[in-house]
């Protein structure tokens, strides 16, 4: 066997023993009770540190110098991508000593748990200092990174999330759309207000059928059952395996718009991770690609598609039927309104897709700040006040709905936020491209037909799997990186259309 | 660190590994689509290797070797039978060559699949090659095993299942009830025949309410649902772990006694688990003794309480108010009757306790004869048709009704049968050492009320854990290894008193 081979096979297994990670964790998410909860955590950790072994020991370190100095004898251009992401991986791997891991672990856990009462509390001076280590130890661990990777600290953090992505195209992204949103939603919201209200949905909407209407609906995107299930957790998500794609939602008897939309939200993550090429299973080049291209996957199905006008028709009698329901309220033009609603929100898993930008935005600017050391966390509510009243013009009045609204900083997950946006940005890229390719598209989904749509992604998005980066990959397939453009012309056809 | 704690961290990790498979497992058999069969069987393939890697790599035999050599220097009696069951674990990992563990395993998975297709249609025919190469390599494994563990080679198979047992014991105790029982069910069955037949219990019985009434079995019994589920699988199981005890069920809609009487067999299994002591969570002292102690806990929540007309006057009004039944079938004399049911039936997994031990008799009495040679896979549908007429006095019309109905050889497991009748000696025993320590144990399960039984049995039986063989056991918790006389002295109490 030459050193790749043997590399693809110590990933094989490495990703075999992450896979059951995830079935562990979904079952953790969906089924076991409370009582199992140490038991899990044992499990957990004899997986994680398992695999860190694997993908550690001195072999690998071997194998990935004697592939690389043989790669121009032949590898084609999966298995070159294939190798090279083995080797970034590997760098995340041993670019920390493990005190340091040890240490960052502890601080991440310690401070998350002061942080699930100090949020509710509002109380951010309880969790200040845990958060001050946690940041210490974050820069730590950026420095250490961006050693290995070759980078800038926080690109160094990103890259765990987004490999490949420039900081700088991002920052001008970003700074792109902070100069045209607060304009553009003022714009909206006065539209709004001179427009009729939504009538009210009333409800209750009985879990059971919120269920079956959301089965109903997965059908229609293509979610095969026969390789994947729906259940109900805490907060929605997307686990389990490409044979075997696992989400879950959960039921508002109030408002049975939000689950619906978060089940069409984990069904576009589903079919991407459904369509990964089979033949690159449990290889690194085989699995989704950064969280950007994943988020953009779900964003495409949920707010492209699902919340489209087109599709709302077909979906419009549907929902009367689920619950029974009749009137003026239940017509396509009046769930249009629902789910077109658009407000200076302060909450950002709350907010529209309008507003959801400059809430990241503004986390992306801060935690910049605050891994380069020009933000400290005794200055982080005041500063997260005035961004918040700078970019969406709403102050929160605590910190509950201000810096302690969000789990990823206590978590020590810096780098992560600005990886919905991207999404995003790349969901409008993509659906935009798919139309010019197929303008059937916006027809078939009137008739509840997302085949043409489907089969666009699996041949070009999901199909290419971690062989290029969100960047590249939106380049080969809609001609050029990530354009910020087409998601404004989105809105504005949306919004002021 | 000594030698000894060193292998108390690797068998913490190894048992981790062992309970994320149990995870897989459960799920596999209660969650998992269809479509994800192939996955999870590649996960589980690297959990297994992983582990087998774990266990016999040469420091753990050094680690093995020293901590023996040093155990007059102070291990207590826990960790010394911790190290005694360390020691046979590596012993059985480390007794095949490989070429023979992959050799054997596909053997059995190749067999086992024509054996799905052979058993409905009742062509042994078409297995019989099959059964042929596993058996040549049983006999190899039970060799190779022999001489590691210094035992006959139906012994060192069996050693798996059960610890330190005697197959010479087993065999006297076996030709004790093999004398005694043909007689006996020919008594029962003259007895049962004069008396009046049991009135029907028509149905149907919502699957919704059959396990409404299960789970208020469960929780009569003491089942913590903080610790644990009740699930749907095909065949009924207890899965999980100790603080997290998943049991299954299935529903007939005709015949709620078979699906609630599984959910307490299985609550029996589950309330050991939940037993065993914390203190030596994750090692294999700490982990449940042989297959026949687990057993004797099921079967003696099942067979020995349960189904005592004490329960039973308990639950008969449960019943009622679970299916909205009245009349005299639904009093719980009925059923009585219906639970005490005895007849000459060809099928093992829905045998009555009087003729199971005939079942398990013929069945341990031929794979000897197959392990040792002297009867080959050609002859097998003849032997065993001849032995159940011998033994209980009814002749399979065809093999579907014979020898192809079990899984067991046709997946490679030899030495496994015996432990369901030592099971069921073991649970008449406790339950009489129960009953003469607490003499209010039946009054108290008159009225749901299991909680002295439980606690005799979590400090006497649970607590101990792997500690002891199960004849061990017996005798410190009873005052002698297995005796069938308590057995027997129960069958006749119950079925001709």
């Amino acid at each position: 066997m030459t050193a790749y081979q043997q590399l693809e096979d110590r990933f094989r297994r490495l990703s075999a023993l992450g896979e059951a990670e995830g079935v562990l964790h979904w079952d953790m998410s969906t089924m076991m009770p409370e009582g199992g909860a140490g038991a899990r955590s044992e499990q957990l950790a004899a997986l994680a540190v398992t695999q860190h072994e694997l993908l550690t020991g001195p072999e690998v370190a071997e194998l990935l110098d004697a592939a690389e100095a043989a790669e121009d004898d032949g590898l084609d251009p999966w298995q070159a991508a294939n190798l090279k992401e083995m080797r970034r991986r590997w760098c995340h791997a041993t670019a920390l000593p493990a005190d340091l891991v040890e240490a960052f672990s502890r601080a991440c856990r310690h401070c998350e748990m002061l942080w699930r009462g100090a949020r509710p509390a509002s109380d951010y001076a309880a969790v200040r200092p845990a958060l001050e280590e946690v940041l210490r130890l974050v820069r730590q661990v950026a420095q250490a990174k961006a050693e290995a990777l070759e980078l800038a600290p926080y690109a160094a953090l990103l890259d765990e999330y987004e490999p490949g992505s420039s900081v700088a195209r991002i920052e001008a992204v970003f700074d792109d759309l902070a100069g045209f949103l607060p304009g553009f939603l003022d714009e909206v919201l006065a539209g709004q207000a001179a427009a009729p209200a939504p009538l009210p949905l009333d409800g209750p909407f009985p879990k059971a059928r919120q269920e079956a209407l959301g089965r109903r609906m997965m059908q229609a995107v293509g979610f095969d059952f026969d390789h994947g299930r729906l259940d109900v957790s805490f907060h929605p998500f997307c686990g389990g395996v490409p044979e075997d794609v696992r989400i879950t939602t959960r039921y508002d008897e109030a408002d049975f718009l939000s689950g619906l939309m978060a089940v069409l939200h984990e069904t576009g993550h589903a079919l991407y991770e459904r369509g990964l090429p089979p033949q690159w299973r449990l290889q690194p080049v085989g699995e989704a690609g950064g969280m950007a291209l994943h988020e953009s996957q779900s964003l495409l199905i949920e707010m492209q598609a699902a919340r489209s006008p087109a599709f709302i028709a077909f979906m419009a009698p549907l929902v009367r039927e689920a619950f029974g329901a009749s009137g003026h309220a239940w017509e396509a033009e009046n769930l249009v309104r629902h789910t077109h609603r658009v407000e200076r929100g302060l909450i950002r898993v709350d907010a529209d897709e309008v507003t959801y930008p400059l809430h990241v935005i503004l986390r992306f600017r801060l935690e910049r700040a605050l891994v380069a050391g020009d933000l400290t966390p005794a200055d982080l509510p005041g500063a997260w006040n005035d961004a918040m009243e700078d970019l969406l013009g709403a102050r929160p009045p605590d910190d509950r709905l201000g810096c302690l609204q969000d789990i990823h900083w206590y978590d020590g997950a810096f780098g992560y936020f600005p990886t919905y946006t991207l999404g995003a940005l790349a969901a409008a890229q993509f659906f935009d491209a798919a139309r010019r390719a197929l303008p059937e598209i916006p027809e078939a989904l009137s008739r509840g037909d997302f085949a043409p749509l489907i089969g666009w992604l699996r041949e070009k998005v999901h199909g290419a799997a971690a062989r290029l980066s969100t960047d590249g990959l939106l380049a080969e397939v809609t001609g050029r990186p990530l354009d910020p453009a087409v998601f404004k012309a989105h809105l504005q056809a949306r919004y002021l259309g």
